[in-house]
């Protein structure tokens, strides 16, 4: 099959569950030039229909926790029980070089050569709104393909871990067996995001110091607000090196999923996320037209001038900028 | 002296260092009321030229580092040397009941008492913007009421610590002696922001841990790309409990800021603060907006409904949205 290079032969590639035009596909979403981006735009709003149908689930943890160790493990017990498995990663911070698509791919070397898995690592550096949208259109492809476990994993940068949870329907938090002190095994923040806690490399010597990891934050979880009225959240134990655990762990992530499905509260936080995601995209699109209003580049220099000779406050600066900006029709 | 009702007031009362009168001052900068903001606006752009005198010190670090025992030492070891120090705190999920307030204020129980020391803590739950904003006009009041030390102190929650780093003149990361795993003492993208990191609780048989973390920090350090071209990132050894190695961390402290005020970056950095507090500003206020212009009121319902429908893409909708906001002279 020759690739494609209409809209519709993209739809009926990736539909056909062709992994050389999904390829192509994430990459034209990935794109940021114009023609790439109307083309993307048109693609996705074919693709639509055919979304929505995956289990989309969350992974975070601090560094050292063993989350690429996890995501192998977790997506060949997956790939065993006939399931398609995408793994995306959110890294705002990622410099996709030669060096860095191979490491993405080398840590997860079964994965990475399996027919039913698709690992992508993530978006090149810019801001964490864009790698995100980039993220989230490509899931939505993926699910077009027929993907039915999206794990979205986040590299636990700076406010990447809300982001994510805004994009998936479960949000799993891998956590070390640090007894006594658990705040040093969970980013702070975090904790009150997550739905399924897992405490990982519960295996050897480890295990017992899990078993106190766990209990410990089974009663932090208590002393925190419930993130559904339909799901208390839950702690298990497993080691992923030894593959240990994995099918407790999913059976969780199952019942999660069927609490907030039978309660309808999976469709209801799904809406909320488009809206969600609509916002951040008037937001993005509205300060690039702003910086591009010919009043407002007329006016930044001098503005900008006395804010930094301790002339104008910020704030009074803002206002001027938004006065220019509101004269754009004159 | 009478609480002011002028912005005048309140200019003569912060220059006279006036203590009720600069929390008062504080208040009405932390103040959400749109008559509060236009009169905190005024007062700014007044105080504006008795502002920037002050060593702008940016502090972070994991919880459990021991911040709030470093800052006391730091604090009143300061004060001994004639200083006259503020705290402030930028902590975004802070909601300032009776009990925060007094928890932010025991914690520091030298400090909070002290003359020549302002101890503030984090505006009330919010954005990360709408908080660092306050916090950052705080500090601007605090120099012109004669304050020479700024603290400012991040929870590390989200993006704060990058939020932090672009309102002070050097960032100041706390670290745990984590022999042989530095990155469980220190968040991850953190070590990218330091100019300094001070190793804490060097003290008894932490020591020789302490030793070796300071080492592998070094090290670490090397790979990395310097914050400055005139500064090398520096590591020390400390003991906040102990007030040990507080003078040779002022010393560095000192000498960093001789090194960029000498080679007129301390300057240029703070120019490049000023701007890009100004468009953080423009960006809070353009949406604004845009949710308050009556054209995209009366689309969104329709917008919003087509979106969690599934028939149309939020990159589509947000098109739509800022189609309607384009109008808006019509």
């Amino acid at each position: 099959m020759p690739l494609p290079t209409t809209v519709e032969g993209f739809v009926d590639g990736v539909l056909a569950r062709d992994r050389t035009v999904l390829a192509r596909a994430v990459t034209l979403v990935e794109s940021t030039r114009d023609d790439h981006r109307a083309m993307a735009d048109e693609l996705l709003q074919a693709l639509l229909p055919h979304t929505g149908r995956a289990h989309r689930i969350g992974v975070t943890g601090v560094p050292g926790v063993g989350k690429s160790t996890f995501i192998e493990t977790l997506g060949t017990w997956l790939l065993d029980r006939d399931h398609r498995v995408a793994v995306l990663t959110i890294d705002p911070t990622s410099r996709r070089t030669g060096g860095s698509i191979l490491g993405d791919k080398t840590r997860m070397q079964r994965l990475a050569v399996a027919d039913d898995a698709f690992v992508r690592p993530s978006p090149s550096a810019g801001t964490l709104g864009g790698v995100a949208r980039r993220t989230r259109e490509t899931m939505l492809v993926c699910e077009a393909a027929g993907f039915d476990v999206v794990l979205v994993e986040t590299v636990g940068v700076g406010q990447s871990e809300v982001t994510v949870r805004d994009m998936v329907d479960v949000f799993l938090v891998l956590a070390l067996p640090n007894a006594g002190d658990t705040l040093q095994g969970i980013k702070k923040g975090v904790l009150e995001l997550a739905d399924v806690i897992a405490v990982n490399k519960a295996d050897g010597e480890m295990r017992r110091a899990a078993e106190r990891a766990r209990n410990e934050l089974r009663q932090a979880l208590h002393m925190l607000a419930p993130t559904s009225p339909h799901w208390s959240p839950e702690v298990v134990m497993m080691s992923a090196l030894e593959a240990d655990g994995i099918d407790g762990l999913w059976d969780v992530l199952e019942r999660h999923r069927e609490a907030l499905t039978s309660s309808g509260e999976l469709e209801e936080q799904r809406r909320q996320q488009l809206v969600t995601w609509m916002w951040s995209q008037i937001e993005d699109r509205l300060l690039a037209s702003l910086r591009a209003h010919p009043g407002v580049r007329g006016l930044l220099p001098e503005v900008e001038r006395a804010v930094v000779a301790g002339e104008l406050t910020s704030g009074r600066a803002a206002d001027q900028v938004l006065d220019a900006y509101a004269r754009r029709d004159d």
